[in-house]
């Protein structure tokens, strides 16, 4: 079977592990990945030496790469050409320009949850609406809270019917490493309902949802707490079976010692994950709560890497690689290793 | 009118506190403050000329507040039988033992939301059940959370009833100051329900409440977001009217310039109060959002002060100073200055 | 004896303490501030009832300050016209173009540490080159590490002598309230020599100064090692001495309970300071080693406050008001209560 | 050639390294690693499937072992049985009761620096005193920030001798996952001088040293800053030609984008380097400034790993592998693929 052949545009937190998880994939083939610059993530790539095909997005920087000694393959134009799609991780607005290099050499792409989502013909998510984005030229994926959260709640949707959910958002004001922006001592908080609880309704049409949204002064992982209407009354019991069915959760526990986002990023680095990355969302079994019908529950969002999996979800759809969402995401699961775990 | 004679053991963030509040009231006399050791509160208390009389809690360890240069006006029993009400700050589980000691001078007292349910006749609350304090003899207050909690809900619930309510704690881990407690880059997830959601019940029991808290990195005020299922059916301009009627929560926006807790806490210090300390608590109107005939809003916690207020209520109720909560409250707030305030 | 006027530009962190300090001397008058917006600090001046007059920085925004109910008592020309000297504590830069306005109307300035050197005829220290301010008519202040820094050198140099010193800066890297600035779980360093070094051998130029600076991500206070070699050796208790005869210097020791910066902020709260401040640096006794002649210490710089005597020291040079630094500087002392307090 | 046989006993932070890092010498056997309960660490050596056998050093907790299905090999005694040498990481104290055990079955034994310096017959640095090690039967490591800082003063001491220095350590308080320590927002000093101080000259005896430890709220990686007395003046050139010279430090610069400690964790983590982590120290080649004839330069240390390759070392001295420091340094350096690196 001929691979199909990726490209990635920005090497930075996600498009580095989005390269990562291209290389993984059997069926796929990673052309190489593309920057503007010598970055820290640049000279890692060098240092480590250059697994990954190195293409210059800003020619008129040669003499920096060359002054750093970073082997270039080509400029974007050329990765685009020697690519069947691209996925672009690019800082937020630069996608929408990168489209016209798209357009013009005719390949297809798929933008981060940081683009509008008029960039796209479909936003997508690969358990949600895998079926949308079959064949499509043009995919924008979901934000890495976004993207956990519709999992947890596409998953109980499947099961039993939402009719909707409230979510408060207490987010991760920055990545390790980010010295350009941070939270000293401070909570902030945005403006209601956040844009993921718009977002997941655009995806979800048929839930109504909205959110609150306060960032906090940590770097490992967002945490988000839903008070969810599921349609028919279920219990703890019955949500635990039916998120414990799910491939791209992990149901952890205080008990066992996850004790929060913090243990989950350490765990990932024991595990020996690539950068100490996971690519699942947790739910903790301890934090799931009944209010009358409701159901209440945080899930733990590791945002440098959850978006990871349905990015090749949206190749695979965008490609027809497979046509189903089971197929698909099953696809990406298998070369992710991701299911294989079983902590309790 | 013979003044009420107060005294407060426990001089540590609370105390302190309590300490002014019940000095500003015009019909209470402040007989003084008790401690253990000459700890920096009571160091601060010496450079500021002993405004307060301090009476030592530990007579064993007196060399150590002679070689610190605190004067002493008596031990613990002293300032007991000195009183006629006792406001109990002392550290969780010291209280339970102090009642003793209260109950051997016949003596009324007032204990904090560290303390046990058992160790007092009624768990008290200003607005919610000051009617159920009239005459106690001893009374425990709420926790600073559920204090400021029940103030939103209460409100709401005498308007328009109140069914249920699920909340999401974003709990300041420390207090400015704190050396003994602390995370580091970390948030960290309690088992749920949350003792808040418990302890809402038990002060409103018509209310059915759930909540799941996360404790994060910073020191100036909690957070808490609210989904409320109210009886009827309101607008988020109804709620705005609600709360703006409260004396004791405060309208702010982002708009404003209240981007979080911590402009809050740097408004309070701006304003001049003592200690930079701020009574009310804040929601953001620019938080209040819709789902169905949910409500969901965010509330500031200031915990370093918020149970002041509601504490001195205990003592009017308690004393029968005043036999309603519209009179008590009212009488509370005249004298600490709440409810003076418009922003905008 | 006729007051002196002082207007006060830029109402942020340093213009509010600047104006709180000037009101407290009884030889000066504060004429007003000037801001640009209603900020959150021009809403608690509201809030507190307008104990100092308002007057406009930028007219052209005169409806927001309507809209926001501030009294208005003219425009920046007015408080320029109306003061025989302007403290300037607008953000950097701003103070430049200001300087025009001051030089239009004949009147003398104290620009802040912020400012280039260019913009002022003295870089000033209260107590290292007062005699330099005396009758000048542009001053510029030292930067708060800067000034808590050259209180120390300063104080050991006038006893003994020094011969050069080597400084750790661990700043605090923003204040209480900042969102516009803040780290997240990161240390960052800047390219040695630090400007505090460069700037203590400009007004110390007989002192050879290094140093290297690191952000942490708190915000009660910079603390600054330094390694001083001395002229003539002297002990531990000698040092002591030395700083504990210097009115703006506290020493501190971890047994008596400062165990960083934070408890320093939060005595400064428990002492009822305004806005919790505290004009003194700590030096703890317990950080002073010596090693061969050098000797090490740790200070402790409350970057809010730290620099209000030192401009209040500055007004009196530039008008003559007391001609030497021992006048000058006691004067200030004596109106601010710097000097009075005595810990252990 | 016969492998030596290593086991480890404690599987945290430092216990998984040393295994991971024994794990890759060519001329090594680790034997297991030993711990007490079914912590996060172990549950994650399960969930990669065992690639080291586990024993248990609490039989009497085998049935928490067996509930979290962690399938176990023996017990502390039989893995010391099975060894050469045991690393002992477990948690500080423990080590000397182990000593007992190793005694027992005449196994040669090297402690972690939290362990008091009587357990061990040499205070081991491999580079500083490689040859006191060889033959030893127990030998206890410098801790993390005085193996890094001992690195750097041993370098530049072999090259023109060092006379003094005086240290200010920017500590970090917590590992990334730890929730049983912690500071929030604050600044926490330690009497001085410092016990890195102190133990750099009992590893290095003609070196006077002293120095100032603040800990700071931040989990990446400690600062120390270095004012340093070299016997002979050298030039910052010079200075950074033996820095780069030695195989286990790092010459950055902020320029290049190493902008803190945060920088060289996340480069590491793209570097894919097992759990994220640096076994060199890094200096800031920006950072190196003179004052007379003393250089004052900045190092980061990476906690959680700076500390695995002078335990192989002092394995190979232990058990005689390599009879010099040159020798024994460089097979560790080999196996550990560290110098390989070049970044700019």
């Amino acid at each position: 079977m001929k691979k199909i052949k990726v490209g990635v545009a920005g090497y930075g937190v996600i498009g580095q592990r989005l390269a990562d998880g291209v290389a993984l994939q059997g069926d796929m083939e990673l052309v190489g990945v593309a920057d503007v610059a010598p970055t820290l993530s640049v000279k890692a790539l060098k240092e480590k030496g250059m697994p990954y095909k190195f293409f210059t997005a800003a020619p008129e920087r040669q003499a920096e790469l060359e002054a750093a000694g970073i082997p270039v393959s080509g400029d974007l134009d050329d990765l685009v050409r020697q690519s069947d799609i691209m996925l672009d991780a690019t800082s937020a607005g630069v996608g929408a320009k990168n489209k016209l290099l798209y357009e013009k050499y005719g390949k297809k792409a798929i933008f981060q949850g940081g683009e509008k989502n008029t960039v796209a013909d479909v936003f997508f998510h690969g358990y949600a609406n895998y079926e949308k984005g079959v064949g499509a030229d043009f995919l924008k994926l979901t934000s890495c809270n976004t993207t956990g959260l519709i999992r947890a709640v596409d998953c109980l949707d499947r099961a039993v019917g939402v009719e909707k959910v409230a979510i408060t958002i207490i987010r991760r004001v920055a990545d390790p490493g980010d010295y350009h922006r941070g939270l000293t001592n401070a909570l902030q908080i945005d403006k209601a309902p956040s844009h993921q609880a718009l977002d997941l309704m655009t995806i979800m049409p048929h839930v109504e949802a909205t959110g609150i949204l306060v960032h906090t002064p940590v770097t490992h992982g967002h945490i988000i707490t839903v008070v969810l209407t599921p349609k028919k009354d279920i219990s703890v019991a019955e949500a635990l079976m039916y998120f414990d069915g799910h491939p791209r959760i992990r149901l952890v526990s205080i008990d066992e010692g996850f004790q929060g986002n913090a243990s989950l990023f350490r765990y990932a680095r024991d595990l020996g994950n690539p950068r100490g990355d996971m690519y699942e969302i947790a739910i903790w079994r301890d934090s799931i709560v009944k209010s009358g019908r409701d159901i209440m529950f945080a899930i733990n969002i590791p945002q440098e890497a959850v978006v990871i999996p349905e990015n090749i979800d949206a190749i695979r759809a965008s490609m027809k690689m497979q046509l189903t969402r089971d197929e698909g995401t099953a696809e990406t699961n298998t070369y992710l290793g991701i299911g294989k775990w079983k902590i309790s």
